[in-house]
């Protein structure tokens, strides 16, 4: 079985690897107080080109998510997501299991819009009773998005200019933000998402790290006591340093967007050969996860051999599913799938 | 700089590395469910000679704690703890951030004994405002100890005679527990544990591992529904095999047990050393942890070249102090140590 | 002014405040261990035909909302609600912060089906990611509905049969129950809720008293420590037998039932002089809630005089608004509003 | 029997009543948005000489602790209490269920001194690994203590002073405020308070009250927002001017103060006799709250006529126990008592 239905199913990128078993034996403090982590921090904070960030190190992206958003609300404020985020979906109730209301609106193609958050927030405070909701404090966005859709410049920047007219957090949850920003429809960068978000991570659990999500803070508010948080909820590595080598090599050379552009490369040329086919995509993107609308008997045939994630039905015959390509990809696994699906 | 601080300053051991190293291309699925897990649960239940053990891996020590606990208790209960336990006082309120009081009681270099819990227990019985209070519902251990003191044989059945008798459950952290299998006064092993805790868990990352502890839950209405919990507490990896590969190499050719031994033989070299030199030990025991009682002008001179952990002032000239030894201490480093010890 | 904008702009039923008076001097046990406490719940549970019922007195609604919720569910379990529920909407968020998702779902006219349920159940347990979402346990309904709207003996038998075959609790909050129990399309009764829902409550706040609603609940599972919950939640009033003094005065001489057709047969008057206005209802019903659609100018000129609450906007000319009747309306200030009516 | 175990054990004053009822059929918004609630607050900051006072009416104590207490703390912080602690003790963990650690410390006779909060902040902020314990934020005391022991005014300026030196809130619980305000040796009145509190409140359902607490807020930063986590909490009376109807009549011509006094005059006989009679008191006090150590043999026929509270064994023939005194004591039956007592 060649597995293409994630975007973690192998390990972590060989110099991560690498680099983790020529420190095996250095001897650190412990928590992700290590020069390993701080030089990582510097990295990003250079990658970002704002040396007054916060950058703190979490193994995975619920947690990521979990501790930014307890971090960030008193017990009456809620997170406003799109229906689709993952935190409204796929987590268990994390958020809620911390006592937080998930705010969630109708989405397109896994996407919010200022007009949205705008319109909540106003019916909020121009409720009689608005004491007797949940105040909305944070807006929470993933980026690509859940359908791998991206947000342009612009819509952040409306995103961003709502939460600050108003007082609300902007979030952007980044567990597979180097497949955005390689993107050939791509309008952002760590400098601009720096400068409009409120708080973001760069995942690295999806793109070449064995684990680890790097959370980048940059209003002040949010850095005030937050590595209380990550020890609260689980999340403070005894080996901090672990996720410290691992960011750091990701961020040397190049090596985030050079992996994750060869990811996008592979989806391109996958979702040519699906498009050729005569599959329609249920969602237009870019990035590394493709979601081609195929016939069941293909499907069926493709299962003996391909991992694929089931989607949605979308008629009596046909199932959207969805495949991802990563930084692990092999570029002829990939060619032995368009090969053969020219034949099915 | 030697560091002998804690157990957790370097990364894994060498066979542990090797082994993610040759599976790091492999393709599995993800969130725990692959073959690795499932081997590597299957030779723990075989060590513990019970094949009916839930058995789940989780990242780090405080995660497992709390998942445990949240998963074990309703709102209105709590679980009961020395004042010295992990939970209590260096977990930053993870168990109450998730409801749950810790009840605390004085505890003996670190241990509870039977007759507490049962004293407890009878006094929120006969309270006649019981229902004010929090209800005992679950009794928390660790063995090793803070102290790295060890439970004996009867101690433990014991506590599981006055838990099982009142409807408790037993919990014991086993963040050290190889550390205290290999003790030389040590007279538990994992059979005897699963039949008398009602969950335990046998901890990877003091002990050889990169990260990771295995929960073993013997009761069954804690194994009902328990994945649902680690998601929701942020603790399922994406790369759940990371730790299946881990502790499929730890329970492979006794390598636990083997470093674990490693680091004891260690430990009473050193506390010999301390011991001849006239330093006496804040508390007595076998295991990696020591505890010495050093002049301030001695220590102040062996920090300049090693790495301990202050524990407590003693009188006006003498602080207690803790010296780790682990799977991964090198003898040079104890001999050396040593060496100076004799010449401070 | 004359308010019929809620059913809660008095203080209490004459008997219910004379009953206060005469017990005033009474000494009594505290936190509902007295005997008119035990004396009102021996009257409910005859009303229930089920003398294994157990009965607990609450403050108020959403108290007792976030005990039963909280009591009944473990951490990683929801409640399903109608979007328009109570719980979901105007209780800030209570049920979440006690750590516990709502599951929203469309509603018709605040009514939820057994087909809906079922469909979320069968979703979750079919999910191959089910332990990544939140797992369903509860089912809560109000009847009457947030719309005013009642559900039929079958709509209940079989929300009730899916929750049984599923494992789920059905929980009613009947907050305005005896407005729905005189209601003439009503078809349920104490006995059948007994038997259908887990547990239920009979508000007084609403109908007749100065605050408080009886917590009936059916099912054994649910009964366990329940104390424990009303006190940790803040809902244990020292002087408990305010409650048991209001609810025997309500229980006694069958007066709930009676002040709630006064209620009925108000609204029945004034829904009819509404409606030979030309102004239809937003919702049909025919309990105590009105929801007439109205010109935004005669609107304007009824806010002089009578005090209403506004719904929702029908179109630019148009406002759905709501009008309550409750025990304590004057049938002479229905009348003075129904001739207004026919002058505006 | 005639009972004295507590100060909770009749109605309410008469005056009270009297304008419950005189007030019964008025109609009024809800929510604590009316007159008498506006009024009561008014006179409450009238008699504290400061109108810039945020003023809050809850129904009962543990409600008004979990409510401030969750409002003023964010998820790593935790409030420090006396172990005696009325929050520590005897409100089933209602602070630890929505997730705070109380931070327990010893008391002398129910009261924290600054030198202890001190210290125990100093201990935090100077422990290496500080962001794994909770971060105290907030001391909480209460006045009379549980004990019905005082503070004198300069206990509490040195508390504030301290709490102001780092940023921690003073929050004192003042269910028996009244009873210590009246006390003999008391040093405190109001205007002290809400100078040298952040928040405290001043309590209703044992000083006249059917029920309710008068929370008043003096620092800006605890105002903001609160009516939500009254609503969060369960403690937003939907007939909130009930509330406010009390506290109208109890700050009235100073009635809360005469019926305080009556409780200490009777407290004052009573504790006389027990002296008299050779009984000693396990702690010293002027309130309303007496603990005479009786011969158990005379406690047994004290029983048979009197209701006390047994509060602890203090050697194998004697026992503590609790009389209280209230504003509904009849000096009759004090006298009675004593009567008794020089017979047994």
């Amino acid at each position: 079985m060649i597995l293409f239905q994630c975007d973690y199913n192998e390990g972590a990128h060989p110099k991560v690897m690498e680099k983790m078993l020529e420190t095996n034996m250095e001897q650190t403090p412990g928590y992700g107080e290590d020069a390993h982590c701080r030089h990582a921090a510097e990295l990003i904070r250079k990658a970002c080109c704002d040396d007054t960030l916060a950058v703190h190190f979490l193994v995975g992206g619920t947690q990521a998510n979990m501790t930014v958003i307890d971090a960030a609300l008193r017990s009456h404020q809620g997170v406003v997501s799109a229906q689709s985020g993952h935190i409204n979906v796929h987590e268990t109730g994390a958020v809620e299991s911390l006592g937080h209301k998930v705010l969630s609106v109708p989405h397109k193609d896994g996407k919010l819009d200022a007009g949205q958050v705008e319109q909540l927030y106003l019916a909020h405070i121009n409720d009689d009773s608005f004491e007797h909701t949940v105040q909305p404090k944070m807006v929470y966005i993933s980026n690509p998005t859940e359908y791998g859709t991206l947000y342009s410049r612009k819509e952040i920047e409306d995103l961003s200019s709502i939460c600050r007219k108003y007082g609300l957090y902007l979030f952007m949850d980044g567990a597979r933000l180097g497949y955005g920003l390689a993107a050939p429809d791509n309008e952002l960068d760590l400098p601009f998402l720096s400068q409009h978000c409120d708080v973001f991570y760069i995942g690295g659990t999806k793109v070449g790290a064995l684990f680890g999500e790097a959370v980048v803070i940059a209003n002040e508010e949010l850095k005030k006591d937050f590595r209380y948080f990550i020890k609260q909820k689980g999340g403070m590595l005894a080996k901090g340093r672990l996720l410290g080598i691992q960011f750091e090599t990701l961020f040397e050379d190049n090596l985030y967007m050079e992996i994750s552009k060869h990811a996008i490369r592979l989806a391109e040329k996958l979702r040519s050969a699906f498009l050729e086919k005569g599959y329609p995509m249920l969602v237009e993107n870019r990035t590394n996860q493709i979601f081609p609308i195929i016939p069941d008997a293909v499907l069926e045939k493709l299962g003996e051999k391909y991992g694929y994630c089931y989607q949605e039905r979308v008629d009596e015959t046909h199932s959207a599913v969805r495949f991802c390509t990563s930084w692990a990809t092999l570029e002829e696994n990939v060619d032995e799938l368009i090969e053969d699906l020219k034949n099915f």
